[in-house]
């Protein structure tokens, strides 16, 4: 078995209404004076109020930072420095879905560390203490709230930076289901499909241990047998609590093995045209399954056979591949997702250079079939306008 | 889904030579005299030398302190803090089977916290701060590392004790297969059964929750899948590593679940006739699986569905509890562990006795089904003298 080294730092507490212990927990670290990080959709939806009186119950102050947006900036992470400074915090509590919980993260490494969000961008550059803070995510998606990394965009060229480090990890992770049952359709459907691309990709990486492939599996469980449900019945609670939890998982399980081909191959549509990154992900995702599948096709079948009824025995790797991406296919379907970079404005002339920047991206080296920008090409290509479960099965 | 509240408190390392980093680890915690507790067995067999030699090379002075058995006794956990306090030690080491990481954590209590360690039965009772600890397992059983409970006998009426705080926790675990490689079948068989019943025990809980569920059920994969390899193959490092790694993971499901009638009706067993744990494990847990199949069936199919391949569908509870019985018992046999009460040398006449001592236990407080002294009875009347795999099926 290979060796692994597994820091689990961030305490979770699960449950419905949960997020209503906020102040006794923040309490109990020592929380005095708090930056409450969440983005201005969470003020209008009365989140913030909610948190804001908890805190304050708890004997708290609190000050707001919202002054961003879906992809948080090294300017945005600047602004809200600014703030936390000016109000002497003490702590951070981050409300809401992935850009709050990485915004938050990103202020913690600049407030307490100096410098700029860039100077973290790698693993382990802050040599000073962090900030304690509790992270409480309202949808169930990126599962950042696990995670030690920050994703912050440089603000000039929108690269996404990873910042991580052991310190930026929160200490407390409030998975409330509640907080989930309000959400718009369409983002729990792009945020559920980027967790089930996490649990995929995860569960698949060259640096997968024991403990990471636990996680994502777990993960794929939870989400390929709910993201349906919470669509078709976005009250139904249980199932949000599964989606929240596996979600979860999948950034557990994120932190140990890291992601693929998939996320290399979004990040530069992000970049260059602004698409939203589960949008992205939907895209390229059935794609890299299947040019993944030679070599992993039979972790792929594990996959299948936890969540699908199998109307046929696994034949081969490359049909474990097919299947499982027309599965993904599937479920981009039921959530009204693009099928091709088409649909998402992509020209053709511009995959040349799209390929170029995916195969410079980090993520990609964790790939278990080795990702070149000639592969990214391929990828891209198959993405491309050709709907892949329309091919012959 | 059931609400829970997860701490993680210690970092894993696992890997085949693992404990080699042993004197590192403890540097990076700040030990600088360290109290290495192992028993006997280990110094005899050359682990403590070599522990030592790591420890000392990392430039940590070392006091040891072997004066214990697998029992260990609040006389033993007060001998070894004399020899603790005497050193003037900053931090623990506890390397070997579940006897020397239980009676570390018991020295640190009474070390840190004054007092006898009987004062510190039930959980949460150290006040002041605890000394950081490194276990180092050299068995696949306890889980004991992941544990922040010791499990301590009083010197005067053998009653076990378990004595838990959120302090005593280990702050890393180091997981080395190959410290496994060289014990007795008869250890590796005990110790491996006491895992698997730490699995199924607390895979059915009544405080069982998402997170205990999955940790229990990969270690019941890990342990079912290669008990029988390792008694076969001692030196497969492969099948030492899961085992190990199973041992681990019951031990994470059981902090959050705790365990249930098996452990109930074992524990006076070994207080009245000093019966080994895990023999006593070993005659009880299939008669506890038939009794608790009538509400709880369905979790034992689904633990039969992950490593059996199952004949023929799993028809009723009933069925799935007898054929996880029967292969409970079937793993007894391989390992050549008793099967009836009789074998033990338990008396008839003891056995009202024993099922009031049984009822009286924590632990059966957490069991599926409601389980008092007359069910005790019924128990161990079923595990006297009556094989349970010769039932007709």
């Amino acid at each position: 078995m290979k060796p692994f080294d597994f820091q689990p730092r961030t305490r979770i507490v699960f449950g419905d209404g949960s997020s209503a212990r906020l102040g006794e927990l923040a309490s109990s670290l020592g929380f005095q004076r708090t930056l409450l990080v969440a983005d201005p959709g969470l003020v209008d939806a009365g989140h913030v109020t909610q948190a804001t009186l908890c805190l304050q119950r708890a004997g708290i102050a609190v000050a707001g930072f919202h002054d961003f947006d879906a992809n948080p900036t090294s300017a945005m992470v600047e602004a809200g420095r600014v703030v936390a400074a000016g109000a002497a915090v003490d702590s951070i509590v981050a409300l809401g879905g992935g850009s709050s919980l990485d915004c938050a993260k990103g202020i913690n490494f600049v407030l307490t560390n100096g410098g700029r969000i860039g100077d973290y961008r790698g693993f382990g550059k802050a040599s000073h203490p962090m900030l304690p803070a509790i992270g409480v995510p309202t949808t169930a998606g990126t599962g950042s709230e696990a995670q030690s990394y920050a994703i912050i965009s440089d603000a000039g060229t929108h690269a996404k930076m990873a910042c991580g480090d052991p310190k930026a990890a929160f200490s407390i992770a409030i998975l409330d289901p509640v907080l989930t049952l309000t959400l718009p359709t369409r983002v729990t459907a792009v945020a559920g499909y980027d967790a089930l691309s996490h649990a995929v990709e995860a569960y698949v990486t060259t640096r997968r241990t024991a403990i990471s492939e636990l996680f994502a599996h777990d993960a794929w469980r939870l989400l390929d047998l709910h993201f349906e449900r919470v669509l078709d019945a976005p009250a139904d609670v249980a199932a949000r609590g599964a989606m929240l939890l596996g979600a979860h998982y999948a950034g557990i399980a994120i932190e140990q093995s890291m992601l693929g081909a998939a996320h290399a191959c979004a990040n530069p549509l992000t970049a260059r045209y602004g698409t939203l990154h589960g949008l992205a992900i939907a895209v390229m995702l059935p794609h890299v399954i299947r040019w993944n599948a030679a070599l992993v096709g039979g972790r792929y079948a594990e996959l299948l056979a936890t969540t699908q009824a199998a109307p046929s025995p696994v034949a081969n790797p490359a049909d474990a591949g097919e299947r499982l991406a027309s599965r993904l296919e599937q479920l981009a379907r039921i959530g009204g997702l693009p099928a091709t970079l088409g649909e998402l404005g992509v020209a053709e002339h511009d995959l040349p250079a799209l390929a170029e920047d995916a195969a410079s991206q980090w993520t990609g080296t964790f790939n278990p079939r080795a990702f070149d920008a000639a592969a990214a090409l391929t990828l891209y290509k198959d993405a491309w306008g050709i709907r892949g479960s329309e091919k012959s099965f």
